[in-house]
């Protein structure tokens, strides 16, 4: 009953099994491994992307700050949701690897931007206004940092927006696999046909062990990215070890299953919780995470007997109220089993 | 009829006559003039201060960020209000001058923090989370970005909450002088009597040509001061200049005597105002500084003859309305006329 | 007959089978799991040091660049060995972490600093004086990049003239291993009993996938640490496969195994071309690291066979001859035979 | 007999009166006044360059940085002479303001660097290489640290390397005067026709209270240029004091004037010590500025007479020795007079 985050659970076997492939004898590091001219040629094919630039690193703050950098100069800035990963959660890194870029913080419920607030809030900078910070891109998540999923058309409107300004429109990807699969559309859709410039494809949070993609639409980008990487510390001297995960991230489309797998569980979950009494989520629940928040009995039975998953209560806001309802945030993963939620929610309900 | 900013009017003639006598022969550079010592001795002396270290800039930019630098590392937090000038008006100085720490937005009616915000907003960032920016420092400003002013007693509880948090804190005084004025109390009583620890003693806008005092009350961060300010090119050569101005500025307490007029100008500004038919102020007005609205035949009549000042829509938020009524901000200076005021009033009145 | 470099290597099966051995189920993520405090009671025994901060990264530039800024402000300076990784071969990555820190570089031969070198360097910088950059650390890597060995006396004496300066002391332990081996020494007596502040004890050159350690003597850096490794996004959130491959090189001391057997092949290899005709080193060889050159067509014969190995010619400075000798960097590893040496000792001598 | 630096010199009474004159009611702040239109269309004309950006700031290090940031990415490096202001007496300025740009020390005789000096280090980086920090700009001074003067032709030769490689080309034209009076050329051959993207045209050194002009030829960099400037705290509210002192230098070629004063100075004071006993130049002098040395007891005659000026002991790498001979930098400015020269002679003399 582990739903704390899906960077808790264990790699693939089919992850491991590559690695342990990759091992025989030597090969060239830094990334020019052959492996490494396939996995790009891959996921050129599944974006429908032939001139993307293609790139590993292991974390996703990495892949985030990194592609932010690209597009964002110090005396700018990102526009994002103040709940988003690289805001909260990132002690700072895109403000590290920009060089002191501004993050502009929208609201917008379910953890989800509106053209119109984006709007709204550039409109406030008065750009060019040589006192303020010029707009540099636009953050957005899928899945979003509270669940939700943002659909192609939303991602057209907002990247239209953000390009009305002259923004570029990053798309963090941790969870791209389950965005994609719980909006039932193609890569390519949720991404540069939807206007993005740059995302990432995360694997690490979805079977891996610690890869994700970097994929940048425009090639001309490619060789700063290339230096940024290599000046942050995230150039991997051996590097096929990043490139075979990938690799058997994309045979017969795991990315794909392990993502379905992780999705069907939130489902289920949520569905599990809904009948018990004074269950109320936080947020819309597209994919395999969700906030929720119900009685504090059920908080100590489930708890007592091993369950496992964080409390949010102020990043989030809704908890200390009297009602005695405490807030969580439950994360399925591609290894969640209908039985450990069965066992959950049996002992939540009580 | 010139209320645009403070920094649009003369300089005052002793600070020009100052000036001219500094101008003899040769001196020793880069603050090592004897002048800079009786400007520290005297700010010292007017602070109550024996032990603060004093450093001269030209700009109020570079004295906030500089300050900030030093009490905020780059995986810190400035926590300010949303309007403050170190978060809209600078271009990001305060990010590039902390190799990136991150501006944590507050919000408060008239331009204020309050200690109650302050302790919320700090509680949503869980410190110490290594996923989260740490606390580094509190900025507030005084006299406020929209008008209004701190007392002794409202800045004791501010850093008080800050304290608790780890935070030090920073008190821009772009307009001090305005500010004690206002307030009617000692310049220690708005300092470190209240639990500030660096303050900026601005001159610039109060009738100086280009200097800002830096007044840091504890001397072990002295050093470190020097250094960032000579890496940020503001250790002027021919310092004599500046330290000319501010001893200009302290002799018979001229400062008190330009934030006196600028200050009463302002209350004659807003009473002569009051009278005109939709007249609203947007905040409380303490000092030289108010923002206020009125309808748009009022602005045209005094725009045709020849009145200046700001427009402010978008970050103050309240244009656009229907109504017909347009904000303006007005600042008045050490200059002002009454004549001018009654004239623009007669104006704005039609 | 590969002496392309060290991370080339394929990984030991020890450090495979941990990584698989720690792929059972759930653990809790980002340096929480058991494993990482077995690693650090385990790194704390080896260095008998029983209060350090031990910290695992993926990358020698990692580990490198935040262990120099947490002991760097950016108005100081860190001093090095112009040849030193950190100076040439990291994209400038000190630079980045520490927001802008100069390296000032010093020469030497076989790539090692000397105190005099060092002291007669920082005379220059007439410290404390506000022109100038300050002091800050001193950087050292063992083995050097030349290939030598510092010995603890001569680490001593270094960190005692950088002491003296006011300058912090780091090894760059890339190839820690090899050189404790090389030096006969215990890994305490390399490092804190030689006065050295902070070090990293590279795994991913000597057998592992991609771990190095960081081991800082002073506890109250710990923090700032980890901070800053969170905010370069080097935080694993499946960190337990860090230390998984940290374990299996501790247990048994598989680190002394793996590097002496490279110290040796080093030795090997060197041996058997020390009879070709015009070989000549070009810096003294102490671990598993040479340059060397030799006539034009020893280097065909070899490579026409599929040896591998870097030209350096620039950077160090001796080719272009007319006398037809060409430079080699050749590197030697846990894997390498003495078959592959003898083949291409016999293939180079023609 | 003050010969320290010609930043101790006073102010010029034509700057002095032209501040004066400036301080007459209200302008617009921030660089909008028309002084300062006055100021670019004079200094395209005197540069011929009618497209040129031109911007003020007040200290020489601000001009350097911020032009230097504009052309050199944090993953690049300076190249310049090792002895260069920007490389070792601005606190490291230009690393802060590039974010963490590299200097390339050259070395090379009389302050000078050679296009031969240059490509030799450049093929060292073997750029475009992923390990290296790569080529961002030249920088040279004109006229150079150590007292001598690039002809145009020299600096043509120079730009044409550094564009080779990719590099932009900086002139930090601190003494631009002096330099283009020393050279007899025109400022145009000095700068852009001889390669040079960008240059400062100094006057804090040369009779003006704090001003340096920056001028882009390439007017796309200007807008990062202003935000780069504002961000950094070098834009000045007050600005049209800075445009009037540069009014004034343009007038009637104040600036010609007082730089030929200055150097002819420079000659007087050299001819006036060459016939000392064992008076020996470090440098050859081309301007107002010379390194020199002579024995102890002159310096020890001067000095209880009341001269001044620095003894450059170690940067400069010649003192110590045991003849006893100590070495000087001595500076010549606007205000030196043939009297002063000819009793420092006859004190050094004895």
């Amino acid at each position: 009953m582990i739903f704390g985050s899906d960077n808790m659970a264990p790699v693939h076997p089919a992850a491991m099994a590559a690695l342990a492939q990759a091992n025989t004898g030597y090969t060239t590091s830094y990334g020019t491994e052959d492996a490494m001219k396939q996995v790009t040629a891959q996921i050129r094919d599944l974006f429908e992307a032939p001139e993307a630039a293609v790139y590993l690193v292991a974390t996703g703050t990495a892949a985030n700050a990194l592609a932010l950098a690209v597009y964002t100069q110090p005396y700018q800035s990102v526009f994002c949701h103040e709940l988003a990963h690289v805001n909260m959660d990132e002690c700072g890194a895109p403000e590290f690897f920009t060089n002191g870029a501004k993050l502009v913080e929208l609201t917008g419920a379910d953890g989800k931007i509106t053209p119109d607030t984006l709007r709204a809030k550039a409109a406030g900078f008065r750009n060019p206004d040589i006192h303020r910070v010029q707009f540099g891109s636009l953050s957005i998540a899928n899945v979003t940092e509270t669940g939700s999923v943002y659909t192609p058309a939303e991602i057209t409107a907002l990247t239209a927006a953000a390009r009305d300004c002259g923004m570029a429109s990053y798309l963090d990807g941790a969870r791209l696999a389950n965005a994609i699969v719980a909006a039932g559309c193609t890569p390519a859709e949720m991404t540069w046909k939807a206007g993005i410039d740059v995302v990432s494809f995360g694997g690490t949070k979805n079977g891996l062990m610690g890869v994700e993609a970097v994929i940048l639409f425009d090639p001309q980008k490619a060789w700063e990215f290339e230096l940024r990487r290599k000046r942050a510390g995230h150039l991997f001297s051996k590097h096929r070890f990043l490139a075979a995960q990938m690799q058997a991230y994309l045979r017969d489309d795991l990315w794909r299953q392990l993502a379905s797998r992780a999705n069907a569980a939130g489902a289920e979950l949520e569905q599990a919780l809904a009948s018990v009494d004074g269950f109320a989520p936080l947020y819309r629940r597209d994919a395999n995470l969700m906030f929720a928040k119900w009685p504090r009995a059920g908080h100590e039975r489930a708890q007592a007997a091993g369950a496992y998953y964080y409390d949010e209560p102020e990043a989030h806001g809704k908890n200390g109220a009297p009602d005695d309802l405490l807030t969580a945030r439950l994360v399925c993963n591609w290894n969640t089993t209908s039985e450990e939620i069965a066992q959950f929610a049996a002992l939540v309900r009580g």
